[in-house]
């Protein structure tokens, strides 16, 4: 079910990174010092996107992987979103 | 050193499924049957793109994966994008 404005916004704010995009996704930029500890990170991020069977769009620029999400079922932000941003940053290690 | 014209089209002819993008990259999108599918060849292709020192840019749209290429340092294609094309190419298995 779609979130509605004020409830996106709660949870925007509760976040660490993520920010709005056209709308109906939301982005984050993660940052390392090595082009392996970006590929480490996106190995944790499919694990978690698999348990919760929800798969972001990822993008490797050799140090920075860009996370992107939206529900296609419900056409737009769901909690999904949110928990499984909240399960991506889990697994993020600062370098 | 950069490619001229010819050779880069030359090399293009010679792979499947690289196409040039805006003058100075080259790209090729892989399909998957499954997420981890997609996710086992990133990790070859970042195996690979470590050993030879050159790092593509990689985007994860679920079950496709799109590589893109170009050498920073020449401003431009070189001999290196096409090695590294073929590196990957061969480390993709059809499903």
């Amino acid at each position: 079910m779609k979130l509605i404005e004020a409830e996106i916004e709660k949870r925007l704010a509760a976040s660490e990174g993520w920010k709005r995009e056209d709308g109906k996704w939301i982005a984050k930029k993660y940052r390392f010092l090595t082009f392996i500890g970006a590929i480490q990170f996106v190995n944790q991020v499919a694990e978690a996107s698999e348990r919760l069977n929800h798969h972001p769009f990822i993008s490797i620029d050799y140090k920075m992987v860009t996370l992107r999400m939206t529900t296609w079922h419900d056409g737009g932000l769901t909690e999904l979103d949110f928990t499984a941003a909240a399960a991506f940053d889990g697994v993020y290690v600062r370098e």
